[in-house]
């Protein structure tokens, strides 16, 4: 069944699951805590807008990997920078 | 110069240098306030083998983009990594 998928793929869908699996930890200790105060909001920004460009990239090299990888944390890291507005004091 | 780059390389490129110089005000931030209250150990962990695995997964796609962004995202979050040890109370 994984026969259309070769090894390297598997390389990638390993890094891919764990890359964004990663964020949900987080995303769930920060929408109980709402401790924001650690979290630099410019990596946070930065990493939201490089994360669209990883996308159209994956999307260019036709990677599954990419693709699936990019759009979960794209969604993830878009939370978790809601929350950081949302929570942090000015 | 760039003419044997070609122009979705650029997108990985700008992709890699966001997501990698996102983490720099995060790594300068941890090291100057020591607040790691909020971080996710979990979060941090998986995120840092996540990216062992890209690693290998750009060196088989000769994905130069994926390389560069990569090796130095790999540095930086294991220096996250190494603060969140140090700094949380346990």
């Amino acid at each position: 069944m994984l026969d259309n998928i070769d090894n390297i793929e598997v390389v990638g869908l390993i890094a891919a699951s764990l890359t964004t699996y990663a964020f949900l930890p987080q995303v769930y200790k920060t929408w109980k805590t709402k401790d924001v105060s650690g979290f630099s909001l410019p990596t946070f920004s930065l990493f939201f807008i490089g994360i669209i460009f990883w996308l159209v990239y994956g999307i260019y090299l036709e990677s599954l990997s990419m693709i699936f990888a990019n759009t979960i944390t794209l969604i993830s890291s878009f939370t978790l920078l809601v929350f950081i507005f949302k929570y942090r004091k000015r």
